[in-house]
């Protein structure tokens, strides 16, 4: 096992009817409400959050939108500086929640707040102190401290140990008025963060890669329930699956890939494709690719999580079918084409990584652009 | 799956060499040593920690034991209040961590100590803050705000967000100088916190249940290698499973028994046998007394831990078997003649259990003092 620090600190408050105890969770007075395009005016969470918050002074700020921009987080640093507010309160998903984050940090950066994604050196110590109430079960992000966003078709990813929430609330049932589209996203987003985490080489942490099995298999016996209807339990275990692929625990002391991620950001960025989706899209195609370098664990993948042995190129195959079948049960599609997107993406794909420098990637950084060429060009169809 | 709250803002630091790091994680000047009988004198700790703290005002308490007791926390909490004293910096296993805990209320409580374990009314509101430097892997008192206190034969546990550890280091080599004893007796420790948060009645909380299992799986597979030699990498895993399995994480949302602990610490307080030991004794004997109300998950332990149908209570048996063989792989005896104890211990503990009121105990509070006495009965021989 690696050495490593784990750290966090946000609490938890899980379950129906848990809003109730929002404003005990709240300690100061002046609060921005954080919110997307509405639908929590649709589905009764902001009148219920303005109920049990109404002896506190709050302010708005609303329009997040999936991928959210430095535009509309500016918007908010700018009202927080000017009404001296104290504490942002996220409602939605990830995409609230990460502007939260990062609107938290750029309040208190006298420089472009932009600077915060694109500027590893910066010392930030400051932030306004935040939490949430999450309404999609998908990113992770109501428990731990990092962010992404996007600046045209620029998509940045940091995080700072200065923006746990400090406290989330998760009721599984504000989750009901989503459409079925977005819960299937979601399960598809929890399972590839565990396979970020897990399918890289075997190193000596035979408790995390249980623990991150334990999360694969159970998304994938109620992520599909939770995606075809409304059940609180199925619901509630895809959330809090969601929530632990991502809190920190199970990739503590082991190697990490995130190239589906990096990959999958531009794909998000360039053609407008929903996180998830892009997710769906890169890993079998990934798997395939780094079949060699992920061997050990590929196998143990195929056999703890498809109950089945895997010996051969063939067997490999098989495995990931089986991981296209259960994003496909969730409505997910696993190929370029089916967005109607050809050949062109190798190059501006390509491009993009190289502008970075964000190749090569993976736990080896053995994914060089050669392979990402190679990735794409097997995720068309 | 319950409502539930969860909150851990414990910094694991883990890893050979994490030492190093102690004087950055302690923003203190004026840090008490709290420490046992000497053996981190012995294996070089004691000094390692003196010469990374150079820059401190230290303090020393010294000659915690086993079962902490009141008067050693007594003295500690003098000190702290007498020198002014910032910080406790536990070095030790589960009773020094402990003891560090319940000194961190007690230098604020102006009544006698004692009462933070009697009197559940109290409401406490401050505390001196804490770390740790783990040598014995067990108890899971490094990364929870639990404490086990004695006073005479009394034994008695209590808790509080207020005595998080600041920070843990886990050094798995700083383990190597332990009697072969502690390291069998602490995986059977980490074991039982897992079967009192796992073996209870389906709660329709799949992950919990499989983060559960987990940690037995890796206990039982690196467990034995830990006990008998000092692999660094086996010993990592023995000790993050024993940070895992009572950090709070596995037990979310999900029926807990603790009759194996209310039990075993009254067969500590009696006859003095160790903590973890106690726990080998009463867990078989209560698996086979409580196997209706157990039935469900004893099935599903038998299936996914040991890999066996459990259809009959012959079957039963058997899991219970297999469980007591992995206790004897680990140098620790399972019935309480082994320790020269017969059937006079059925009307002491029962006595006592029963003038605290702990009795009915259990996940449906279904372990009556006649359950009790069935349990003691069956754990003789």
């Amino acid at each position: 096992m690696e050495n490593f620090e784990f750290f966090n600190p946000t609490k938890i408050v899980f379950g129906k009817g848990e809003i109730q105890k929002l404003e005990s969770l709240i300690p100061y007075e002046r609060v921005l409400l954080l919110y997307g395009q509405g639908s929590i005016k649709k589905n009764g969470v902001y009148d219920h959050v303005k109920s049990v918050l109404k002896d506190k002074i709050l302010f708005e700020v609303s329009g997040v939108q999936p991928n959210p921009t430095l535009e509309k987080a500016q918007e908010a640093i700018d009202l927080i500086r000017q009404e001296k507010i104290q504490f942002i309160l996220a409602i939605g998903g990830g995409s609230v929640i990460d502007s939260a984050k990062f609107i938290a940090l750029g309040v208190h950066y006298r420089g472009e707040a932009w600077d915060i994604l694109t500027n590893r050196e910066l010392m930030l110590t400051q932030s306004t102190p935040l939490g949430s109430i999450l309404t999609l079960p998908a990113t992770g992000s109501e428990m731990n401290c990092y962010f992404v966003i996007s600046k045209g078709t620029d998509k940045l990813a940091n995080g700072s140990p200065l923006v746990f929430p400090q406290f989330s609330i998760l009721d599984p049932s504000l989750s009901f008025t989503l459409d079925q589209r977005q819960v299937g996203n979601g399960v598809v987003d929890a399972f590839v963060h565990v396979m970020e985490q897990y399918l890289t080489f075997p190193a000596n942490a035979p408790l995390q890669d249980r623990m991150a099995e334990a999360i694969l298999l159970t998304l994938i016996e109620e992520g599909p329930k939770s995606y075809m209807t409304n059940d609180y339990n199925s619901r509630a275990n895809h959330m809090w699956s969601a929530t632990a692929a991502l809190c920190g625990f199970i990739g503590v002391g082991v190697p990490q890939d995130w190239t589906t991620h990096g990959i999958g950001h531009e794909l998000t960025a360039l053609f407008g494709i929903d996180h998830g989706r892009t997710l769906a899209i890169v890993l079998p195609s990934l798997m395939w690719v780094m079949r060699t370098e992920k061997k050990e664990k590929i196998k143990q993948y195929g056999d703890r999580i498809w109950n089945m042995k895997v010996e051969s190129d063939d067997d490999v195959k098989i495995v990931i079918k089986k991981t296209e079948e259960f994003f496909h049960s969730l409505g997910v599609p696993t190929k370029l084409k089916d967005y109607g997107i050809s050949i062109e993406v190798v190059a501006q794909v390509t491009d993009r990584l190289k502008k970075r420098g964000f190749a090569p990637m993976g736990e080896r950084e053995a994914v060089t652009l050669k392979k990402v060429e190679e990735i794409l060009l097997g995720a068309i169809e």
